[in-house]
Formats: structure tokens, C-alpha cells, sequence
């Protein structure tokens, strides 16, 4: 009925066997083959990553974060809450769980505004994680602000013809379809002006100028695409949901994301701790271990309180998104978690990097991806400052200004009314 | 059974009685009296505070920390967290519902280490809200190490003579009796050759040196003494609990509190919150709300993010100490909490103060006490350091450092590893 | 010629002498007469004062902010600087070297902007110290922002009438005249429609609604008045400059008082940084001084390094305005040592007095006011954010945008240019 | 005499000069052979780099740091620092200036403790930029604490077999010579016993098990040996200085790398605050331009602030080191200015590459280098916490503890001395 803070025992069952999945079977992908998990499985990986899914599969965990409608298991945001803690030290798990942005992202919304053509020929495929799609919508002169999205696409005949530059669509590289957002109507409002697009990669027109890579990827790593849309010409069947209503289906993506970015940093976050602690027991300097000088438990206890309040946060989170099923009621925890998010990641990597002197930042740990990952996730899903203002708007939503000159709370009026208050007592 | 984060809706009632109850009947005292809630109450404030208490006890909520064998509730720690935070922006509150330190703390030892006639001499009185007491451990030199305590007590026949100086003594200046830690056993470890000492206040021998203040308090508002113990003569029976049991009784204490203040500053905070947005609807400068300014959007976000974990972090703790019944198994969180109850009301109080710009800096707000308060609140219970300490003692025990030279996740090894792991997959 | 860090000789030796005088004949009244600085010299003070006073004049030390032609010595403000951070942690030493705020500033403008008569009547009782001023331009629902304004001034034959309420004109209490800031003419750009007025403090109509007092003083101490301007009449001549000048004189007044509250600051932190040191190598716990803990010495550590920085960065502005002469020019550093005033003041008195446990947050050592005043500082002569951002504009003018889409460092085109470059070699 | 802060015109004259090559002829070096500075000059570099050298020659800068007898100009610390703050942001200047780490240290210490032989051997062409070399001090169980070194130097006959292992050696890949660091006599203090030999790189026995990188280069890249010493025989002369000497010479060498990469990190950040300048000026979102936002503003103007007082201490700490000619007197702010660089670099970078968005966090900018090497330097020439820990001590060195039990600012006691004195007065 009321505040708990524990999860049930045969959940639990579940998750010791996806921690000893990860550690047994997916982390020697990791380390072997870090940048190859949004490749396609040729080679020898091949059969080995289908192994794996058929084993999540069997032990019912596919896709955890979809409904039974798409093949998933229903359990909620709390629950794939605990399960993202585990897979979130792992860049395979997403591949090996069927829980790979911006698949799941681009499976959600073709589930929700498909045609059953669509659906047939993108989702299905997606969903069995047997290719990967590419979601196409920041340009490079704009960023977080879809106002200024200027690509276009143009009806000509019962064609549409799209024209513009898109940049950082992920996985264009490996993807088979692209999802791209197009102004449609130039003369409304940009909220109501723009349609999506489903375009596969192989179509006429697509030019991939770069690929784009993230913090410490060499430049023929990149997986993001600035990609240059040189009148693309797809059928009018392409578009996706009806016309202008590209932002709705956008927002429907992304509130999403941000929740399992909070979650999967929280495994993060507690791999670089287990690191720090075991650093801080094994190293002896100056006459003492680590774990006996004050500034490294300083940094210990500090890892641990910031951490610890972040997990009750975002679980709190999740359990009012199960709760309620209304995003606009949980949109201020939301991004609250999304704001966090960068900051509890890039403190408790740095302290535990940084207690393992010049090891640490040598290329021998795996400290490397997570210190660019700390100041990639301030950036993605939108930048830090977007979400300080969500969650001021909607901490001042239905309070009222003072009603006079002065606070409610200043003293000299107090002070009378208390006064009367006692004189009534 | 599993993860809920929320309080059933029959307590939530009794919560909205105490929240009006706070604001219509007990403000008033906090704002005419701020410094007289642990005087006697003399004159015209006895019959209301009186009136007040037995309101309290109507509605069943005298003393919620206590469990009905001392006359409480039984409610629970989380339950307390949930009154507390509401009471916590409140001076006279403690008074009116019998949670006033260190009379609750005194209470606690003499009901389970007292004779059956000390409880009936003090107890009882305390648990009424009859009196107050003192708790005299601390000394000029000593601070947070009780091993340097000096202040000795040395048989006399049948009777005990204390001698020596105690700092910080809290409410000396109003109590009825004292309870003084001094050493009877200088020839063992200080941890057990110290013992606790009942004294009526008015014992000759007993000086007060000089009534200390906190901050902001002028030189003749402290109620924090320095005591010389200057020969006290106390008979045999003031003993409490045996010979060398001081410093298992202090402990006790001990743990309780500091749960107890981040609960209340849970409040305060809530309190400073509600303030600084308020200012932010009802401001406006250079052309715009305040409320629309980037700065003041980020520190209201900033604060709310942080005190809502805070909040999670503080009845996660509760709920432990209900659950577990074991104050070791939660020890590393109550430090926790306890070295971020001064930070978060510093961060939080700043904030709302600088907002309210020269009239929140002004003697006209009610910014000063909380100010002056997050300042208090990282001294008291042990400074901050120790509890750092504590947590990251707790969060090493029981790992292990690694078993070679390198950490068990350095790159070289693990690459190996996971190439024989492959192939056997 | 080039890049020196030192101070002359010969000015060592005022400089030494101030130091000496300071704490042989100031500090006494700072310590027995914290808030009597600013109140006439009635009683024992008197004779006291004078002498010092006379003490700096045969010094050549009075007035040292001020040129010769004012009755200073024309020190510049790198000099002042030197001796202000020896004054700085006084309350007392600005009445005793004739420096006191906000009778220097208002000084300064009747010199610049009276008529011979008002500085006859206004200016040389200011400049011997003979009498206090007050300054009385915000309002309570303005601050920072001038335009919102509305005390106004109207017309009447040759007298002015003015009506409106002024909030925290400091040392209305004992003032002997006001300079009082009203609008004059509603229909103009506000910064060009406010006139100044020299009033008399016992004009008929000044009605005193409340003395507010700063954080932690008491409800009758209060320095900063609530003045109801209550339909005084003024004759044409009170009128101090042009009309609609009110602006121009106003920001003659505030670039001084920010490098100098910044000079004091740097005193104020030397003295907490030299109490924190002595904490250190007193005070012993847990077995070791505090100054062998790593926690202490780091608090130590960077109370040194941010002091040190800030003290040369103030030096270098005052050194600046010394060179230049040229308000413009060094604008973006002196708002930028105003913003980080407060900060350094907030942390390293903090850290000093954190590291005094109990006794650091009592009423037995000096920090309450150093604690409050860290908070004040943040607010006087226009709050932190404002100050940031002017320091940005200021960073920005002059500078360019990048000349198409992508940065200048943008790396793709870099190495277009870097291979052409290098063939070129 | 007193107080200047400029540079003298014709220096300023060299730097414009430096600041152009810089921009026009070694920036093409870094854009496109990043990680080439420190390989062998061989193929069509070779050419280039010599011609670029022998342009720093003609303009009499080659060597800025070695003073005339080294080959130098014995600029001193102050006008390097000038000429490092040009070239700090590129990886190609010192080698192109003759400046380049471990050679400089390693070149000063032959000069000082070499024998005549050995200085032609092996300093000369140092000296010349015409090799490289390496220093191997630190192992792989050790880090920052000498006493823990265990790889020794046994004598055998005439010469010396030198077992263990060294960490860390910088440049081993293609150094010329090894200088490394042997205990030769395991009996006395090990601040004694530890002796400095002169290798050839290709001395058998040496054996390279891992060339390890930094964050962020690729597991080939690594410039950085574990070197296993398996019985590396060397004859008597290579000893370098006297037996037990190794300690001593260390020190010499440390002390100037702290303050050059200082300078350096000064470069860095103007380089990242201009791009961050450039981005908020050319960027627009939400209706307005980066730099018109409050939160842009705030981040640019603390960058500035953190800047301008680095680099005010930098030069204060260079100024003392050539007026005073005493590392002792000046080790206190070169450990401050040394724990401050890695975090003035962290914060600025990070604001800068965050401002840039997902750009700023790919690798199309050049702030991957700039991120890692702010973490790098928070553990290169000791951790961030050892440096604290000696400002600590020097801040306290000759300091008192009070004289009895209350600090000498207790306020009882200054009452009653106050008192005393304002009678006398």
C-alpha cells in the first residue's frame, strides 16, 4: 500500500540471471568488439549475438520495454528500470535485448502511426532485430530548436520530393530505412508544418557527406551521418502518420529515451564505484592504502550519496510513469532525470578515473567511453539547460504570485497577523 | 510488496490536520517567540501552548517518535519523516508535540537504562513535556573525540564528586536536571571507562560559565553553556545505567537525531522552495519575470532536483530503520543523509534567499534563522568529515581489493578473457 | 617598465603602520561597538574618535580614495587597494579614515555635479566626517532596474514636490541629509527623466516607515530605511546637477564602490584564512591535529589558491583603473571581481569557520558577520547575475560570429586548409 | 618599481611574431599529424620541421626555457610563461621550439649532473632537437610515491645490472636513450639509495611489454612503455650524478614541468573561451542567439573570471621564481598553480565543447584532446591531492598555534582586552 523500497524476490531471480548473462556472455563482446554492435552480424559474430538473443528470448526478456502488442513482456518502466542498471555498462545489451536506440524509438512510433503496410514491412523487422533504422530529424543550423528546420518535402504528383541536409542521424551507416522529418507546409506554424518521412536507405538521392563520430572515435568510425537529401523522391505511402504531424510523433519518442539514459547510467555509475572501491583497497601510497586517506573517502561517500539519490530518483520516476500514464504529470521528474543524468555520470567517473592515477587515464581502462559519455549525454535528448527550464516551468505550474508588494512570508505582516492569531487563541 | 512510493490516504489525512494545525496554531509562536520555545512557560504563552499540546494529544499525535510503551505511537521512522518534514520549518513545533532534543534523546536512555525511581523522577516529567533537560558530554577541548574528555568523576564514599568543564550544553539555562558523561575509570579505554550521571540543575557546585549562543543569537539569548563542574557532590543512585556504560549509552542517542534533522530540514527546504518561487511569479526586472529569466530558472530546477532526491533519500533510510530494526545495517545511509542535510539546506536557503535580493539579505525575511542554520547543521551530531568517514567505511566493507597488480577490469587482462570466452561461446 | 608584483618600499611602511594602528586602536571599537560606527559620536566615543581620526590625518592617511583637490592624497586605487584589504576586516575603519559608504560616493558627485553653494553646505561637512548621508534611489519594487522607478518629483512654482517610497537608504537613521533620485519627467526615456535632490533629513513629509536591518541584526538595529516620501517639498535649488541627470550621476557613483567592496573582501578572507590556519595547528582530534587531515588540507589549500588569485586579480584591476582612466575599459573587470566577490567571501569563510566546529557557529567568534555578510555581498551594487552578465557582453564586443555554417576550428575543413598550408611549406 | 602589469613592447613584438608562426606554420603540424610530434622526423615531415626550426633559431627563440649556456636565451620563467600561453595549445610547438617534454628535464639534469663524456654523448644532440628521450622512474605498483620503487641496480664489476620494471616511461617508443631510476642500495632510506643511469634505448634486456596510451588513443598509439629491465647491463659511467643521487636530480626536474604545462594550460583556454565566444555569437535557438542567453552568459563570464586569475598567478609564480632564484620560497604557489590547472582547464573546456552541442561532442572539434588532457593533468607530475597537501604545509609553515585553549579571536577574551584598551586610549 504504501512506501517500499524493495523488489520483489521472483523479479529478482530475473535479475541475477540477466547479471550473469551480461557478465558471462555480453561483456567479452564489449571488450573485444566496443564500436561493432550497430554493425551488421557478418563473420564470425554472427551466430554467436543470435545465440544470445535466442536465450533472452527463452527466458522471456525480449524487448523488456514493449507491451505484449509488440512482442514485448509488459513490465513497465520500474521494472526495466532495475533490468537498465544491469545492461547499462554494456554497449551489446541493447543489440542482445532488442532494446536499441533509435530502433525502439522508431519501432514505437511506427507501431503507434503506421499503416499496416508500414508496419509490415518496417516494424516487423525491427522488432525481431533483424536490421537496424536511422532516425533523421536535427539539421546542422539548428539542433534543439525544430523551428528551424528547413529541409522540405515537396508533393510532385503523388510523389514527395525531399531536399534539405539532416545531421547527426544515427546509424545511417548500417541502417536499411531512414525516418526523416520534412517541412511539408512552409506557411503554419512549424509545430504543425512538418511530416515524417519513411525512406529506405537505398533510395535515390541520399548522400551521406560525413560520417560523423562522438568524442574519441577516429574519423572512419563516425555512426552519425550529416546527410545531404538531393531530391529524394518517395511515394506518397512514405509518409508517416498523416501530414504535419511530425512534432507530435517526435515528442512521443523522446520522453522515453530520457528515462533509459537515467537508467542505464546508473549501471554506469555503479561500475565506476565498484572500480573506485576495489582501486581504493588495492593501492598503497605514502605509507597507506587509498581507502585510509580522507580525500579518497570524501570522494567515496560522495559517489555513494549522489548515486544512491539519483537511483531512488529515476525509480521514482519510473513508478509514477507506471503510476499515472500520463506524461505531462511525470514531465517535470522526467526532466529532472535528464539534467542529472550528466552530472552524477561525469562525477563519479571522474573521481573513480582519477583514483587510479596515470592507469586511469591511460587507454587500459575502460574509463575512456565514459568520460566522453558523461559530456555526450549532457548534449543528447537535448542540452542540460533545455531541461533546468522544463522543470522550473513546471515547478512554478498552478502557484500564484504574491499577492501584494511584499512576500507572503515577510515578517512585518507576519508579525500582525500572528499577533491576532494568538490574541484568538 | 514491491517498490511504492507513496503514503495510504488515511495518514495522509492525519498529515493535512498537522500541516493546517502547523500553520494556524503554531506559526504564530514561531514568528512572536522565535526564542522562547525552551523557557518555562510562564505568563500568558503557558495556557496556549498548553491548549496546543492537549490538541496534540486528541488527535493521537503526541510524541510520534515514542512507541506506545513510553506513551507514543508506534508510528515508525518513515511515518516520523512524513510529520517531521512538515514540521520541521518550525521552532515550537518540537514543544507542542513532545519531539523537543535533547529532551527526547535524554528520554530515550532513561527509559532504557534507568532505575524504576529514575524514571519516576525524570522520565515521567520528560514524556509529559513538563520539563527540560540537559545532555552535557562535549567539552572545551574536545569536540567530536570522546576519548579526550577529561572531566572526571570520582567516588566518595557512597556519593560521586564531577569535576571539570562541559561545552555546548545544551538548554542548560532552563532544564530541571542535567545528564553529564564523565570518567570514572581513567586507567581503561576512554570507550569504557566513562559513566553517565543524573543531576538536578540546581546541584551545588554547578556553574554555568557563560550561556554560549549559535550564530546570529545575541551574547545574552545562548542556551548552550559552558558548565564548570566544580566539585558537584551527587549520591550513588545518580548513576545511570552501570559504571564505564557511557559511551553505549551516548550512541544510542546518538543515531536517532540525525535521521531526525534531515527529516526537518526536508521541511525547511520545502519551505525555502515554496519562497523562491513565489519571488520568481511575482518579481519583475529588466522587462521580465524573474520566473523567465535562464538564471533563476536553473536554480529553481537545481533546487527542486536536489530536494527531491534528498526527500527519497531521507525515507529510504526510514523505511530501512523500520524494516531492518538494526542500526549497523543502516548506518553507512543515516551518515549519508546526515553529511547532506547541510548542504542541501545551504544550496537550497542561498538560492531563495539571493532571489529575494536586498530584502532577502534583510531582517525582514525569515532567511537568517536558515541561514545561519546550514551552518549549524554541519556541526552538529559530528561534523560532516566524520560521517564522510562513515560512509566510505561502510562502503568498502566487505570488498575486496584485487588479486594481482592491475584492477580486475584492466583492458590488457580482460581482452584475453574475453577472446577465450568467445570461442567457447 | 614590465610586470611587477610588488609594493615599494616606502609604501610598505604606511602600509605597516596602518596595519599596527588598525589593531592597536580600531579593533577595539569593532569588537565592543560592532554597530555604532554609523551613529553620530554622542557620548565617551567622541573624544575617542577624533583622536583617532586626527592620528590619520597627521598620517596623511584621511580620505586616501580621494584626490587633493577633495582633501585626499591621490593615491590611485592600486594603493587603495593595499590599504584597504588591511581595513577591511574593520566595521570602524571607515569612519576613522574618512572612506565610509555611501558618504565617499556622495561625496564625489556633489564635488563633481554641485552647485557652489550645496558643496558648502554638503560636501565639506561629508569630507571631515562631521556629518553622515544617505543615498536613497531604490525603491521596494524595483532594485536593480531603474525604469521601474516611480517616486516622482513634480513642479511646483519654484519648489519641487516630491511623493513616492524609498527602500533600504542606508543610514537614514542618522543621516543629516538625503540624496533622493525622482522622476521628473514621465514622458522620456526613463534613464534621461530622473532627476537627484540634496533634501534635508528633517524636511516635513520624510516619514521613516521601518528601519530594515541586515541578516542577523535585530528589529531595532536596522540601518537601511523604508522612507515614505510623503509630499516633501524642496526648493530649485535642491535639485543636485541638471534635471533628468539622475542616471549619469548614479553610475559615477557604483563602478568605486564594487572595487572597493572587493578590497575589503580580500582583508576580510586574509583574516578568516589566517583563523582557519591557527584552527588547524591548534585543535587536535581522533589523534592527529586537524592540520595533518587531508580534508582540512585541502580546505586549506583552496582558500589560499581562490584568495591569492582573487587579491592579484583585484590589484590588477585597481591597477588598471590607475592606468586607463577610462571607466569603459576596465568595466569588464570590475564587474567581473564584483561577481566573484561574494563567492570567495562565501567559501572561505565557510571553510574557516566550519573547521571551528561548535565554537565557529556560536556567538563567541566573529564569523556571523562574515557568514552574513557573504550573502549581503552577493545583493549590494546589483546581484551576481548582473554582473555576469555584463562581464559577457564584454567578452563578446568586438568579437565575430563564424563566417558560414561551421566554426572556424571546425576540423574538416581545418584539414582542407592545414594540406594546402603544409604543400606550401 | 611597484605594481606592473604589462609586457615590455618589443617583447611583445617576439610574441606577436610567435603567435603568427604559430598560427600559420605549426597549426597544419597538429591538424594533421596529431600524434606525430614525438616519431622520428622520417619521410616528407623531415624537411618541413627542420626548416620551421631553423626559422625559431634566426629569430633567437630556439630554447626559450635554457638560459644562454644551454644554448638558449635565458628569457627567465616570466617571459616564457608568455611565449608558452601562444604555444600551449599546440601538441607540434615544442618540439619545433626545442621545448619538448621529457627532453627539457632530462637535458637539464645532464647539464647539471653529467660528466663531460655523457653531456656529449648525449645532451648535445638533445639539445639540438635531433633525438629523443625517455625518462623511466615511476612502476607499475607505485605511481607517485618514490619509496615504493623496487627496481634495482646490482653491481657487477665495473658494471650494473638493472632488473624491474618502470611504468609510464614516456617516449620509449622512440627514444634515442633511457634515463632510469634503480635502487642501488636497498639499506638505507630510500630518498638515498636510489641511483640515475644513462641507457641506450637499445641496450639488450630491454624489453617494451606494452606501449600504453593515453585516453582516447588507440591501443597502437600508446607513447607511454611498460618497460621490463631483464638484467639490462650497463657500464660504471653510465651513472648519472652520484650513487644515491637519483632522488635529488628527480626533484630538479619536476618542479619547472608544473609551471610550464601551467603556462601551457593558460593557451589552451583562451583557445577554448574564443571558441566559445564564436559559438555564442554565431548560434541561434529558440528564438534568440546563444549569446543573448542567461545560462551562455554565466558560463563565459566564470570562464573569463577563472581564466584571467589563473593566468594572473601563473605569471605572480613565474615573476617569484626568477626574482627569488629559491624553488623553496616558491614551491607553495607552484603546487597551488599546479593542483588549479587541471580544473581551470576542466571547467572551461567543458563549457566551451558544451556550448558547441552535439558538434562540440563529436570528433569534428578539437575538444577530444582538450577534455582528456584536462583529466591527464590532474595526475601528471603528481595527483591533484599531494600538491594540496604541500600548499597546506606551506600555508602553515611558521605559524602558531593559539596560545591556550581558545582561538586568539575568541571573542570573551577580546571583549575584555578591547576594553582595557579603549580606557587607555
Amino acid at each position: 500500500m504504501a512506501w517500499e523500497f524493495r523488489t520483489e524476490p521472483e523479479f529478482e531471480k530475473k535479475l541475477d540471471w540477466i547479471r550473469r548473462f551480461r557478465e558471462e556472455c555480453i561483456e567479452p563482446l564489449d571488450i573485444l568488439h566496443p564500436g561493432r554492435a550497430f554493425h551488421p552480424l557478418d563473420g564470425e559474430l554472427g551466430p554467436v549475438v543470435r545465440k544470445l538473443k535466442q536465450q533472452v528470448r527463452d527466458q522471456g526478456l525480449w524487448a523488456p520495454h514493449l507491451g505484449p502488442e509488440l512482442g514485448g513482456r509488459g513490465f513497465g518502466q520500474l521494472k526495466l528500470a532495475l533490468i537498465n542498471e544491469i545492461l547499462g555498462s554494456s554497449g551489446w545489451a541493447p543489440v542482445v535485448f532488442g532494446t536499441a536506440a533509435p530502433d525502439t524509438g522508431n519501432a514505437e512510433i511506427i507501431a503507434r502511426y503506421g499503416t499496416e503496410e508500414q508496419k509490415e514491412r518496417y516494424l516487423q523487422p525491427l522488432l525481431e532485430g533483424e536490421c537496424f533504422s536511422c532516425f533523421s530529424m536535427t539539421e546542422p543550423q539548428a539542433g534543439a530548436d525544430p523551428r528551424m528546420f528547413t529541409t522540405r518535402a515537396v508533393r510532385d504528383g503523388d510523389d514527395w520530393v525531399i531536399t534539405g541536409r539532416k545531421f547527426f542521424s544515427s546509424n545511417a551507416r548500417t541502417s536499411s530505412f531512414v525516418i526523416v522529418m520534412a517541412v511539408t507546409d512552409p506557411d503554419v506554424d512549424p509545430y504543425k508544418g512538418m511530416s515524417m518521412f519513411l525512406v529506405p536507405s537505398d533510395t535515390p538521392g541520399i548522400r551521406v557527406e560525413r560520417h560523423v563520430g562522438l568524442l574519441g572515435e577516429s574519423t572512419d568510425e563516425g555512426m552519425h551521418a550529416l546527410i545531404h537529401y538531393d531530391g529524394v523522391r518517395v511515394p506518397g505511402d512514405a509518409l508517416l502518420g498523416g501530414e504535419g504531424q511530425a512534432f507530435v510523433i517526435a515528442q512521443t519518442r523522446l520522453g522515453g529515451g530520457r528515462v533509459h539514459h537515467a537508467m542505464r547510467v546508473v549501471g554506469q555509475c555503479q561500475k565506476a564505484l565498484d572500480m573506485m572501491a576495489e582501486r581504493a583497497l588495492s593501492r598503497e601510497t605514502q605509507g597507506s592504502r587509498l581507502a585510509d586517506k580522507q580525500l579518497v573517502q570524501a570522494d567515496l561517500a560522495e559517489s555513494y550519496a549522489q548515486l544512491t539519490q539519483f537511483r531512488l530518483f529515476v525509480l521514482y520516476t519510473a513508478w509514477q510513469i507506471d503510476e499515472y500514464q500520463d506524461y505531462k504529470r511525470v514531465r517535470k521528474d522526467i526532466a529532472a532525470i535528464k539534467f542529472l543524468t550528466p552530472k552524477v555520470m561525469h562525477d563519479i567517473v571522474y573521481r573513480s578515473m582519477h583514483l587510479h592515477g596515470a592507469l586511469g587515464v591511460s587507454n587500459e581502462m575502460p574509463f575512456a567511453d565514459m568520460w566522453n559519455g558523461a559530456a555526450v549525454m549532457a548534449v543528447v535528448d537535448g542540452p542540460t539547460e533545455v531541461h533546468k527550464i522544463t522543470v522550473a516551468r513546471e515547478v512554478l505550474r498552478g502557484r500564484e504570485p504574491a499577492p501584494g508588494l511584499w512576500p507572503t512570508q515577510h515578517l512585518p505582516a507576519r508579525r500582525e497577523w500572528a499577533r491576532a492569531r494568538l490574541a484568538s487563541l
